[in-house]
């Protein structure tokens, strides 16, 4: 079923945005409390939730260390999973994972399997209430979820080296940046700032920085910025509010919401969507906070702003900001958990239930703040309504190999890259030449330098010999020539030029 | 020649740490001013070290756009590399890398060829003579220099995806988190925090944790403390006083020692070092500043606390403390450069060359700040003193082949991993079986999801069959049929155990 087009519950009592009665359709949505202090939050939440928008219906499902107990190792069952394709949208309580034994995070597993490729984080400084160095910062973070470092393709190739992939790819590109652009269309946003590192990574968050140029060019009337990460990190740190929508590759994006939800200053209260083309999470950044478990002393903030988010995914944008004034009022009403609670600032300090009922009590009241946290209406994403992105194959690129990497384990002849590579110019005919070896990078060969450290692992770069088109089986057949010899290759990569380019990149002194 | 055990110099007058007359050897250092604001704070600097330290010698080398305007795309030619490889020490002013047209780095370039492995930021706050959030903060960042994504090992693999191999070694990771720990128990510092993203990327990030655990048992006066990055990140931003060292792999590094420096608030007086076992280069973090060029108002303060830690790397401890005593009270006593200026506060506005004057006015005079920037007096790093480290072979590990992952670029069938897997299935034996294919890293068959977006690049698991040890050939002929089969095979990573361990991650889903 899609989530997008839910069942309606047209059996329940409707409530309109203009105050007058309007017909919201009922839709039923996935609830995972999950532990520690995650159902009493999400108790608070609902009863919130059943107020506002008397038409939205829960399934509850197990997930956190109730499952885990289960022994479910990925921290949730089928009948999650089920509900979650059935209904297209899960609201999450915190969960903790067991350290050890083989268990997987909930986040890591529900964002695999559903492929939640969009991260979503709004960092909001909510200034007087919320201690924060940087009043009126507004800033919110898509990061890439699903390739780059994390895709977790991890080898160990010598007694010294341990590799893992970096995966940037073209259609993973084109749709979170269209999601940051759409994202910063619905909802009134003016710029959005792409972050990487291209001038290192070429290739890889080369493609990245060029999706975001190619989409950016279909969105117009939003202003468009590139940063290179580490400076983008140091202003985020120290200027946020330079920033308004930022989209980045999966690792960056993690370091960078972290750091933006730190200097908001409200990381307890941050609330944070996951987004996949069928489904939807929606959960708190902040834990489960065993030691207060049960206690009902919890803010349950963070829940109830993502809980605003997903009804802004489903379209229920009336409900969504009604939740959002009566919150940032009975936040302006001084009426704080004890997590924000200052004495002399606050009027009173009160408890998840207590908190949970004075938002109840102020639906439908203004904030007297000047803005709130989403000044425009937010809208649907419109790419949340298309399916899965096609397959980029605007012109499909011409491939033609070149060579091959053949990376060698080796730790003979203490290690003299001389001898190494005049071994391998003698294996390398009659198909290719030896171009280079290189060692973590550095070419070693010909011509290396004494200073360079050379592990016991070794790229041999072997391209097309003189006037010849190598094969597959060029490949194979310089495979067995290093077999025979005793070189022990652990790995390959094939060359190509697509269109003419090469498709690698030169090692340093080449 | 070995920078360590510099050419004496003993023509020249020498001067002692406790005021009497102590014969300090001459020593030459290779000196580049650089470009754009380089040639005349590199001339503010020379005249307080010669001042500080009178058998210091200097041998001026061209680096930056004089460079590359004669041709040099790597922004210095031969006789830099002559000087920097006899006097083992460069002090280089800043340089401006050319937009495009193949110019490289002038940094990278240097790095990469003289092995200079450690990149160390001290980043401290000069409250009140500098604004910052965090006075007290005194954190120096000892970054590795050379391997991760950085090695710049890329390949595009087919139509749609990208790949960067992230490389961490055993060696390297041992010599920086040797430096790190022999830096702080040379300069009295309490703690060394590592971080990495190992619960993520368990075996790369995993082994410079635990390299980090080694080594940190050999140092029982020193604190540790390991941190993810991202959570790291986020305290460097908003409570940096919480760290003295931190070390860490080079991505994370260059992300964080540009916080450090931001928050910090003091990125223009920030020096840096860039240390290898035969040589060293010292230099501010700041640009070139072309702008402001030749006008007597650009602040030598971060090459003059470069040129410190050059004579520190050097043990010349006492011209060392003595500089950064003099540059303390010149701030201290108001004396200010335009970038510093406050009014009201600074007492004197004053111009590059000036500012160096009152410097060496003030050689001898002691700081009134009750902690310098380093509290104890800085010591020689030991490990600079070892040649390159030893590969580490406490144990050879015993490795055994137990399979290959296979890459295949495959745009067919619409994609469908059922239709793939099965015709695997058929191809895999007699030596291997088909384990499974993931996309992306995850998991797609057999028992794949339709969610899962699906790239034209499918990692393709092959186990070894029940009974059987594979070899070489074995993967050979599996390539064979493949590629007679029409299938192609862009690249492979062989799979091993190690001492019985896989050396390899499982697929998210397997």
């Amino acid at each position: 079923m899609d989530s997008l087009q839910p069942a309606l519950r047209d059996d329940l009592p409707q409530s309109g945005p203009d105050g007058a009665t309007m017909v919201l359709p009922g839709v039923t949505v996935a609830v995972a409390p999950g532990d520690g202090i995650g159902p009493e939050i999400t108790d608070a939440v609902l009863q919130v939730l059943s107020a506002a928008d008397p038409a939205l219906a829960f399934e509850t499902v197990c997930v956190g260390l109730q499952a885990y107990q289960a022994g479910e190792s990925s921290g949730f069952g089928p009948s999650l999973l089920d509900a979650v394709a059935r209904h297209g949208v899960l609201l999450k309580g915190p969960v903790t994972t067991p350290q050890g034994g083989g268990y997987k995070s909930v986040n890591v597993s529900l964002r695999k399997t559903f492929g939640l490729f969009a991260n979503v984080r709004p960092c909001v400084a909510y200034h007087p209430h919320v201690a924060t160095a940087h009043p009126g910062m507004d800033v919110v973070i898509v990061r890439e979820n699903e390739e780059d470092t994390y895709a977790g393709i991890e080898h160990r190739q010598t007694a010294e080296v341990y590799q893992c992939l970096k995966l940037i790819t073209r259609p993973g590109c084109e749709r979170i940046v269209r999601h940051a652009f759409e994202y910063a269309r619905a909802n009134g946003r003016r710029k959005v700032t792409c972050m990487t590192k291209d001038n290192i990574m070429k290739l890889t968050d080369g493609l990245f920085h060029r999706v975001f140029r190619e989409v950016a060019a279909g969105y117009p009337e939003i202003e468009t910025e590139h940063m290179i990460i580490d400076i983008g990190a140091a202003r985020m740190a120290v200027a946020p509010r330079q920033f308004d929508v930022v989209v980045t590759p999966n690792l960056y994006g993690d370091i960078l919401s972290d750091i933006a939800a730190e200097v908001a200053g409200s990381i307890g209260l941050a609330p944070s969507a996951n987004i996949g083309h069928a489904s939807a999470m929606f959960e708190a950044v902040h834990g489960s906070a065993p030691d207060i478990a049960g206690r009902d002393i919890a803010n349950p903030s963070g829940l109830l702003l993502s809980a605003v988010m997903m009804l802004e995914h489903l379209g229920r944008n009336e409900p969504a900001q009604r939740i959002r004034a009566a919150w940032r009022r009975t936040l302006e009403d001084g009426i704080h958990t004890a997590d924000i609670h200052v004495e002399g600032r606050s009027r009173a300090r009160v408890g998840t239930r207590a908190f949970a009922r004075a938002v109840i009590e102020r639906l439908g009241e203004p904030s007297t703040a000047a803005t709130l946290a989403i000044a425009s209406p937010p809208g649907k994403v419109e790419s949340m309504r298309h399916g899965p992105t096609p397959a980029s194959a605007p012109s499909q690129p011409v491939k033609a190999l070149v060579g091959v990497d053949v990376f060698l384990h080796w730790d003979a002849c203490e290690r003299s890259p001389d001898v190494l590579g005049r071994r391998l110019e003698g294996l390398a005919g009659p198909s290719f030449r030896l171009a280079l070896v290189s060692n973590r990078g550095v070419k070693v060969y010909p011509g290396g330098r004494p200073e360079t450290l050379c592990t016991d692992h070794w790229r041999c770069r072997f391209l097309a010999a003189p006037e010849h088109t190598p094969a597959k089986r060029d490949i194979v057949d310089l495979l067995l020539r290093l077999d025979d010899a005793g070189f022990d290759a652990v790995k390959t990569e094939n060359l190509y030029r697509f269109d003419g380019e090469p498709g690698y990149s030169q090692a340093q002194g080449e």
